[in-house]
C-alpha cells in the first residue's frame, strides 16, 4: 500500500472525497512527476537530442505541476474548489500535452513510452478527481478543526 | 534588475506576451513563494500556534503553486492556454485565500502583514498576466524553433 | 515495478552504480517526501498542535531535501561526488532527525508512526547508496555522451 | 529590501547567525534557482542544443538543490549542522559546476553569462554562510520555543 494511502487512513481530517480516489490521484501524480524527471535525463542523453527538446520542456512543466498538485491535495483540510479545480485542470492539460509528446517518441525510445503511460494515467486520475469533486455537496460542513 | 528580467531579455524565444509583464509576474511569484515559506517558519514559532494553523496550511499550498507557476512561465516556449490559464487562475485563487488568512493576523504578527502583501501583489500579477493573455491572438505563430 | 526502476532500465546512460540500488533509493526518497508532506497536514489537524510544531518543521525540511536528492540522482549522467555525497549525507541526517521526531509521537498518532517508518527507510537507502558510491572507481570513464 | 530580509526581521526566532548574512544567502539561492530554471528554457531554444545538454542538466540539478537549501534555511528554528553543513556544501559544489558549464557558453550566449554570474554569487554566499556557521558556538542555547 502506498504511503499516500496509508497516511490518508490515519489522518484526523476527512476530505469529503473518497479516500481511495484521493490516494490513487496522489500516487498517479507522484509517479508522473518521477517519470517526467527521469525522462528528462534520458532524453538529454539521446543522440537525437534536438528532436527531443519539446519533450524535455513538457516533461519539466509536467513534473512541476504534478508536484504542486500532489502537495495541495495531500495536505488539504479544506477543499477549496477555486484552487483545486483549476489546478487539476492545468495538471490534466499538461499531462495530456506531455503524454502526446512522449508518445511520438514511444517506438524509438522505450523511456518515452513508459513516461507517456505515466502521463496518461495521471491525466485520467486528475479528471476522475475533478469528476468526483463536481458531485460534492456545494456547502460541505467544515471538516478540519479550523 | 531581477534575474527573471535579465534572462528574458537574452533568450532566443519570444513569448507573444510583453516581456516586462512576464518578468514582473515571475518576480511576484518568487517573492510570494519566499514570503510564504518564511511565514510558515515564523507562524510555527508563535505562542498562539493553534490559531496560526490555517495560515500555515495556506502558505504551504501557496508556495507550492507559485513555484510551479513560476517554473512553467519561466521556461515556456509555446504558450499553451489550456495549461497556463487554469494554472494562473489556481495561483491567483490560492494567493487570495492565503493573503486573506495572513491579513487576519497582520496586526498581531508583522511577518503575516508582510506575507499578506506578497500574496496580494502576486494575485494581482497573475490576474494581469491572465488579462494580457486573453488579448493574445488566438492562433499565434510558433515562437520557438520547434 | 516503480517508475524509477522502469525508467532506469531504458535510459541510454549507465551510472556506474547498481541500477537496482539507485532505483530503490529514488523510491525511498519519493516515499519519504510524500509521507512528510502528508504528515505535515495531519499534524496541523491534531488537537495538540503546539506539541507537533517541531515535527512539522522537520517534515517540511525533510520533504524539501528528499525532493532535491531524488531529482539529482534521477537525472544524473555524470556522478559528481562533490555534489552527491554531501547531498546524500544531508538527506540521511534530516531523515534521522525527522524520523526521531515522528517516532516520539508514534504511539499517539498513527500517521507519525508511518512517517517515521518512511524516514528510517529513506535514511537507510541514502546510507546504502553512499556506501556503494565509496566503492566506485576513483576515475570512472565518462558514462554519458558528453 | 527582499522578502527574505523583511521576513527575517519580524520572525520570533533568532537563528544564531547574522540575519543579514542569512537573508543574503536566501536571496542568492532564489536568484540562482530562477536563473537556472530560465537558462534551461533558453538553452533548449538554441540552435546548437546538442552542445548545451550538459549545461541543461547541471542547471536542473542546481535549481533543485538551491530550492531545497533556501527552504531549509528560510524555515530553520534549530540550526542542525549535520543537515545544513553538507547541504550548503552540496549547493556550493553544484553552483561551482553549473557556473563553470555556463561560463563555457558565456561568449556565445548572453543568458549563460548571466546564469554563470548567479551561480558564482550563490556559491560564494553558501561558502560565506558555511564560514560563519563554523564560528558559531558549539552548544548554542535553544532558540525557538521548542
Amino acid at each position: 500500500m502506498s504511503y499516500a494511502r496509508q497516511m490518508l487512513g490515519t489522518c484526523p481530517v476527512s476530505f469529503n472525497v473518497d479516500a481511495g480516489l484521493l490516494a490513487a490521484t496522489i500516487d498517479a501524480l507522484n509517479d508522473c512527476a518521477q517519470a517526467c524527471i527521469a525522462d528528462t535525463g534520458c532524453d538529454l542523453s539521446e543522440e537525437n537530442v534536438a528532436e527531443m527538446v519539446r519533450c524535455v520542456r513538457l516533461c519539466l512543466d509536467c513534473a512541476d505541476v504534478c508536484v504542486a498538485t500532489a502537495g495541495v491535495i495531500s495536505r488539504q483540510a479544506e477543499y477549496d474548489p477555486d484552487v483545486v479545480t483549476p489546478l487539476l485542470q492545468a495538471c490534466a492539460a499538461i499531462c495530456k500535452s506531455c503524454g502526446d509528446a512522449c508518445e511520438r517518441h514511444a517506438r524509438m525510445h522505450e523511456h518515452c513510452r513508459i513516461c507517456a503511460g505515466a502521463c496518461r494515467s495521471c491525466e485520467r486520475a486528475c479528471r476522475d478527481l475533478l469528476g468526483a469533486s463536481d458531485r460534492r455537496p456545494k456547502h460541505p460542513r467544515p471538516t478540519a478543526r479550523q
